[in-house]
């Protein structure tokens, strides 16, 4: 059984995550979603680990080969230990590219058995980060169209607790 | 089955060119090498297409689950015809990675179907490409170290004759 | 009257050129469209920059605020000979970017009073260049969607004579 | 008309921005210099984003063209309230590009009417970013030559009560 | 005698460093290595500037050409005060290039006569940056082939305190 | 004495080369200008190898320090037996910094004691290539402010000769 995962941090998931996932489960029999914790920058993030997972097990109730589950340290040592033969990722721009070279050579340094195979956001994907849809979100701006059904009503009634208050 | 292609013109095959298909063997169970004949290019190739597609079969000679064809017409379209789930490209520089997201694109246009898959280069095979080879050995520089066995004495061949004339 | 240019080889004409200018007559109340020779390179030209200027009067027949003209020496100069107020080029990506941070400042020596403004590509028309039509072209691929009606059935009628011969 | 807007944190206002400013009243009628308040960030601001308006209103006290605004939402939002037909932006770095090439695909998102537009900074301007001009400001170098007068006198200003402080 | 000075904040300072220095070594007749303090940053560093400074003598303890010194203003003004033929900085990705551009466009408008040069980081060293070190070293991964050996024992040190607490 | 080689085709050299060559000559000794031949390409040169060595004798008749020569080989195999220190290039733009890179760790390959160095070229000299000015030369536009007066004197001249047939 070939196995993969896919880390990030997911905040909020996206519909270009959504795209990710699906294309790789045209790959790999299994996939692992690894909702990273990060606890350093947790201040700024707007919906808690937890919340996350829940958002995106929810996105892919119906798809029994998808376990979205928490970051454990290293995602290297993590993916090594959960026997995936690969470490999936989404590329959208040049900076990102970069960034993505020096992990991946990180990784390898980590992991010597764990691959890292990258996929190009579609075009109509490519401007949708999770840092986006939450400043246009931050605005009240519409992100209808961005983001995942699920994750949309969670945003709106986090966007009502918030206006109540 | 998961099978997958790896296009390229490959003059010369690189132990680069090696990194990225033994890593892609790992990923799925049939690999097509396609090797592209470019025929407007063809002036300044140092191997025909034949050549190159045999170097390529001796070195593999031992993998079965390896094909080294010719490329036919638009990738895309050569590679849905082989049931290929995913084209895959080894990334080694930031302009490599811009060229390839706009091939990306056009194969999604041409062929939804077929994803592309992007692998990075290891670091120590990231200075090698095909024409930095054909540079140095045009220098008679030595390039035992960056091709295979198979590659490097097609290569000293070719200089003696070359030479002789 | 505000007047623009948008220079350019054009071989060519895609519907990504149709946005920029389409975009370009919003801002501008006349664009000269510059079809540039472009001698040393002719012999890779799919079409003569005669065929290239019929084709993009065709497109724009109904629009009377463009002018559809021959290069004609240095851009910066032929621009400021036709009282333009910017040069608009399109962006697609980080490498033309480069280019046109360099064009740019060789404009501002050659022609201090015309400046350059630039547009991004919209997503949907990102990987459409004109190398990449011809590309896709040349191995009989479906162009349709990418070029205008007039520049589609020229392209056809082409590929039938030289299918003939 | 043709109404334009210029958005950004512009603390402090540098002589980049001025040249941007300037070329943008050759290309368009009226210009508003939408000043970000940007709150999530402001402890780490300069000056508030009164006295930013302020410093900027002095600068081109003599422009008629030219209305110095507080920022008030998405910026696509605003512009289209506000009538214009474009949103200004300078551009430096091949990083500034891509966070430009993102922001100008979900500014089309929110509102397609406003198109962006990109001047290049002048050779003489590019390395004269608001972040180097506070560097060298925290570190008692001289910023003379770098930002206007009246931006000049208040940095100056506000370094003598801090030092006095 | 020609002097340079080669300044970061070096926390920590890894094998990547070493590298870059021993290099500078051979170009240059003496070395001072400048331990930037950078104090509005300094709740994110791991050591402090005092600690980082004693780290780096013990390394280069035996090479009496370089001297370890503490950052103080603007490096451009204090290369200069230290008869600096030139600064030197290391490029391992693109993304520094730019930073770096503009820096060294800075450095000349404050010092016109200290040149900076760059060395690029050896493929082995390309992935060690001080970041991904505190990265790794953050979630417990084995760092010792990253850093030298006094800086090793000192990051081991300091983990078995913070767990201890 | 320390010693360097700074090789290029310099067909032709302009200003920013001087500008490269006058900051090497403060941090080295001594410095070799080699003039590569690279017959392959000889078809596209505006001056033959003979005649680029001629003129770059000019410019620098009064600089003893300065040797030009011929290129012979691999540069890093000749920089190796002129007892080169290193090889100095001057960086302009992103995609010449990739390149570089490549270049650089395949010297590191050929010959090992031979570092390179890299300048940024100067604001006022990084729009000022070869390839610039002769397109700009192509189209009779004014190249006197890009290239020292003995190269923009041979450029005149064969323009007149190029008319006069």
């Amino acid at each position: 059984m070939k196995i993969a995962c896919y880390p990030g941090s997911f905040d909020p998931f996206t519909n270009g995550h959504i795209d990710i996932v699906m294309r790789s489960l045209k790959l790999f029999d299994k996939l692992y979603i690894i909702v990273a914790e990060n606890s350093t920058k947790s201040g700024h993030y707007l919906f808690t680990t937890d919340e996350r997972i829940q958002m995106i097990k929810e996105v892919f109730k119906d798809e029994k080969r998808i376990e979205v589950i928490k970051g454990d340290g290293l995602t290297a040592y993590q993916a090594k230990k959960l026997n995936c033969l690969a470490i999936i990722r989404g590329l959208r721009m040049v900076s990102d590219y970069e960034y993505e070279v020096q992990y991946s050579s990180i990784n390898q340094y980590l992991a010597k058995d764990v691959d890292m195979i990258f996929l190009m956001s579609r075009k109509e994907f490519s401007f949708i980060s999770s840092s986006r849809v939450k400043e246009i979100y931050a605005y009240d701006g519409d992100v209808s169209a961005l983001v995942p059904e699920a994750v949309y009503s969670a945003m709106i009634k986090k966007r009502e607790n918030r206006n109540e208050k």
